[in-house]
């Protein structure tokens, strides 16, 4: 049984900032679909703004801009197989989380679903599209943080391109150089 | 004696992608500035364009919106302790490339300087300031990227918060299971 706590949405840096391919999920006519994702940052603390590139020749991205909502799962190496079997078919095709057995929940505040299978999911709302038409790239508001209490150190993947991926390593403390004023986040 | 090779612009995904920290160079007024910065992303292979954020609250912000151009150096762990030091004081107080004893090289394409103690140089345009006023979101334009030729697995760091960072670990590929027209880049 897997423990769940929450944690701020303005700690979704922890998560999004090191650079891991997250799983984004959408709901709309009905139905739910998935996609691997790569192309998403960091904009602001509070409220917690991050932005994320979803190209329209991805089924998700009508999804996303009708229904305003999705949600953000970070997978482990454990997931890596099924991260790139997500991310090599459409669900304008088939239904990926049949296809490919993936488990959802319910979110709190979004109706797309949240993939228990990964360690960290992030429930978002466009906060602004002002960059779609041009980018493809959405602004969301982070409305709900959910992670797995173990392990302390998952091992994430980060993609380089040409099939290839990194697994997130050791974590190293250099809190003794920052500012006080720095750290927090 | 390090040895270089260029990459294609279009490349930037490689090292840009799987979000590690990063130097962000900039020259204005006969002076050149240096910041740490983790919160950008990939947003097209051709023009290969990336976003990032630099806070007005930065001195660099009015360095890189003034020239226009920067440069991403990418460093390894070695020099950690560096990225730190050069994340934790500001421009406008010191030059700390004296004050940090960081060396720098000419650029080939833009004013700003290359790190060459970093792994991956960047050279940068601002393509579209659009973003700036709302979100101090720089949209830039790759417009070469130097690549030492070893290591071929560099130990990026990755920033988690709180003055943490997680360091970047092995790769795996797996190029079997992508469709032919998802690789290459």
């Amino acid at each position: 049984m897997v423990k769940w706590h929450d944690v701020p949405p303005s700690h979704a840096r922890q998560f999004l900032e090191p650079g891991p391919v997250v799983l984004l999920a959408t709901h709309d006519g009905g139905r739910d679909n998935v996609m691997t994702m790569g192309w998403h940052q960091v904009l602001e603390f509070t409220p917690a703004l991050i932005s994320c590139l979803v190209s329209r020749g991805n089924h998700s991205h009508a999804m996303l801009r009708r229904s305003g909502e999705c949600t953000m799962n970070v997978p482990t190496s454990a997931l890596l197989d099924t991260v790139v079997r997500i991310g090599n078919c459409s669900g304008a095709d088939l239904d990926k989380f049949a296809a490919l057995d993936i488990a959802r929940e319910p979110a709190r505040h979004v109706a797309a679903p949240l993939l228990p299978q990964c360690h960290a999911q992030l429930e978002c709302r466009i906060h602004d599209d002002a960059m779609v038409a041009k980018y493809d790239l959405f602004i969301l508001e982070v409305l709900r943080i959910r992670v797995a209490t173990s392990p302390r150190e998952p091992e994430f993947v980060h993609y380089i391109g040409d099939g290839k991926f990194m697994l997130s390593g050791r974590r190293v403390s250099r809190k003794r150089l920052f500012r006080p004023d720095m750290l927090g986040n």
